[in-house]
């Protein structure tokens, strides 16, 4: 007999069918068992007499033929979909047994170290897997809105010969007799392929050795990436960005009101264009807010991103906002300086609900300048050769933005930690498992 | 005055209009200069006076502005789209300059390892280009044919703790103060989310060691993954599989008519369904063909793959044929022994004229028996405490199988190299740039 999903139980009132799935709870009422069964569609309720399941256990996968009844008015559960219906069991088939269960799995009560020990069993808990449903939405309609507006998709390489990017924080790879490392972002080739298609987007991953551990930080992330040539201005790329976010929490109100209700959380508020505002405006207004004098730092401290955010909240009624205008020295040296301040840059985050999400800002696309940032970067233009041939023959005015995939769920379903928004997180101290307990730390090398 | 596309100029006849682009090329015809203006929807021919056109050259980048008005009717081209029309330029805007080519990008004559140096001028080249086109498509048919059998994808990490598959050919990463790997592929990661979500898939990078140069092998490859619980039996993956390919092979003969001819390539010939030999069966049939006496090997040697491609084409006018019960010492250690005869595997290959561009089989999906396999593959099982829990707690029978992202562009428009299939191939000798060219090799270490 051809298998059907539990969702589909509904269409075969009074018919023998069926099912396969994993026990999801075993409730014993005397001469009846209450076996509710999980598949990927949802739960069904199986009735069943006791020497049937006398062998199963909580996730036991089984495979059940039975007749679809309808549930006494009592047994109505107006909570799931196949509520109204029951499924009188008359064979049970175990297909694999299971190990009593460590924790209660429906109801999570541990730290997250020890939910990351148990990942693969703590996915199946319907609230952690209702993150990766968001996880999903959001790279899927990333890549439709991009799609739509004439960018091609193309798969960007993640080993580069050097720090492009000129930054500490790279996984160092020994690639056959040479040194190689993970990339820190597809920026450079996203340029590259400017000259090729002039509008690309890419989801992919990029690689941060973050010697910290913070709620913001992983050590490998997904990254959404996009950029474009010929624009007329750099706010065309915050424009391009407010239009991705906007389709992104669309489709997530739309299609995800089951994970939204779980995490008890509301679509952030977006006003009809969101605020932009420049760095020093905004340190200006977080000194007049709370006294806090950042005014000559050179970047947003976490502290500030969130007063920032309150500020635009308060004033505008947008869990959103621009910061714009970053000092050159402190983006990298790919940034378009402002023509108007060349100490700062016509460059850009995105800030939603007190964390950066998106980065992003104008390049230099002229091969002369560009040559002489790599040099006052300190950087050696030997290392970019390769990425200058692509301004040594003509690329128009560009740029992009980048979207870190965790951070904008952590963000929309308001987790605690960027890690609970990964499926496999990797940080100094996690591979899966502790590395403690699977490695020795490395020695230091002795020096003579 | 707003930007159009180059193709959207047949609709402004007559019209005033501006566009951007690169120069494609210079033709002077006494007082009159042609000009070919590139963007990414096609080419438009433009009419200048010479003046007009005195600071540009080959891909420089630039705007005009004009009037669009009909070509003479001995002009006209109908091999572009916009082969009826053409734009009088009234002014030109140069946006970047650009430098003398070092080859003649419209008729390529370059060694493969001076296309690759040449990479990012290179993927200018509309043949070029096209193989970036096929391979969009056959990302994108592949997502789309696996979301619709109710798949879900996920995001895989790519970075590993140990060397899971127990092979060589691992690139080591220093990760803060232990080691780590680039997976080989996300294949654990599938396993344990079919414990999630049932089927899964994801198109992701994956990395070999390959300590040597040959056509088919690049260090950095996109790995197209799916995995699906609860089938019935092995042939079910090989039948998803087919369906997989057929849409693909659908999709660009569809959508790509303009890409293959460039190539002069045909889609290959599918038969109804695909034929399925042992792999002990096909060097019995490889023999009788050419009396080459593989048949104790353990596998299919490259002229073994071309010789049984050609009989699946003579035979069954099939240009794909799946290769079926390798052995079980050569298959990886989660891979489901058939239990007919456990020497050899339920595992299959599939492959296209000549190559192999899938593979996948049933996994072991008793927590016994694979912590058996384990340690029967020499492996230990603390390394995989982790993956170890998807089975200790109930996982039904399943399998998957991948594609080679680059490997099937390859096959389809009959590449010599796969390295053409990729945007930025990876190799022992080459990250974009040589490596010798950037880094000195690595000295060996001096043995006291």
């Amino acid at each position: 007999m051809r298998r059907i999903l539990n969702l589909e139980t509904t269409k075969y009132l009074g018919e023998k069918v069926r099912v396969c799935g994993w026990v999801d709870s075993l409730r014993h009422h005397g001469g009846i068992v209450f076996l509710d069964l999980r598949d990927r569609s949802g739960i069904l309720q199986i009735v069943c007499t006791p020497d049937l399941v006398k062998d199963t256990k909580e996730e036991c996968v089984v495979e059940i033929e039975g007749t679809v009844q309808e549930r006494p008015i009592k047994m109505v559960n107006p909570e799931i979909e196949t509520g109204k219906i029951e499924l009188k069991a008359e064979k049970i088939n175990i297909l694999a047994k299971a190990a009593i269960l460590p924790f209660d799995l429906k109801n999570l009560k541990l730290s997250l170290p020890k939910l990351l020990d148990y990942r693969p069993l703590v996915l199946r808990n319907p609230k952690i897997k209702a993150i990766f449903k968001i996880q999903e939405q959001v790279v899927e309609s990333f890549r439709k809105t991009l799609k739509d507006l004439d960018f091609s998709e193309f798969q960007a390489p993640t080993i580069v010969a050097s720090a492009t990017e000129g930054g500490a924080e790279l996984f160092l790879i020994k690639y056959y007799e040479y040194n190689a490392y993970l990339a820190q972002s597809p920026q450079l080739y996203k340029q590259i392929l400017v000259g090729v298609f002039e509008r690309v987007f890419t989801v992919t991953r990029a690689y941060r050795a973050e010697p910290s551990i913070t709620t913001r930080h992983i050590s490998e992330y997904i990254s959404l990436d996009a950029e474009m040539g010929f624009i007329n201005s750099w706010e065309d790329l915050m424009d391009t960005c407010e239009i991705a976010i906007k389709n992104i929490l669309f489709d997530i109100q739309k299609n995800c009101q089951k994970e939204l209700k779980m995490f008890d959380a509301a679509i952030p508020e977006m006003s009809e264009r969101v605020p932009r505002l420049k760095m020093r405006e905004a340190q200006k207004i977080i000194f007049e807010r709370t006294g806090r004098d950042n005014r000559k730092e050179p970047d947003l401290q976490p502290e500030d991103e969130k007063e920032i955010c309150q500020f635009a909240k308060d004033k505008y009624n947008s869990e959103f906002i621009f910061i714009t205008h970053y000092p050159t020295k402190k983006r990298p040296f790919y940034t378009f300086p402002d023509p108007k301040d060349p100490e700062y840059t016509l460059s850009f985050d995105l800030l939603c609900r007190g964390l950066e999400i998106v980065t992003g800002g104008q390049r230099i696309h002229e091969y002369e300048e560009l040559l002489k940032n790599i040099k006052n970067f300190g950087l050696q233009p030997k290392a970019f050769q390769f990425y200058l041939q692509t301004f040594k023959y003509g690329l128009p005015p560009e740029g992009g933005f980048c979207m870190g995939g965790e951070r904008i769920v952590k963000q929309l379903l308001n987790l605690e930690n960027v890690r609970e928004a990964s499926l496999f997180p990797r940080d100094m101290e996690r591979i899966d498992q502790r590395l403690s307990l699977l490695q020795k730390k490395k020695k230091e090398k002795k020096k003579k």
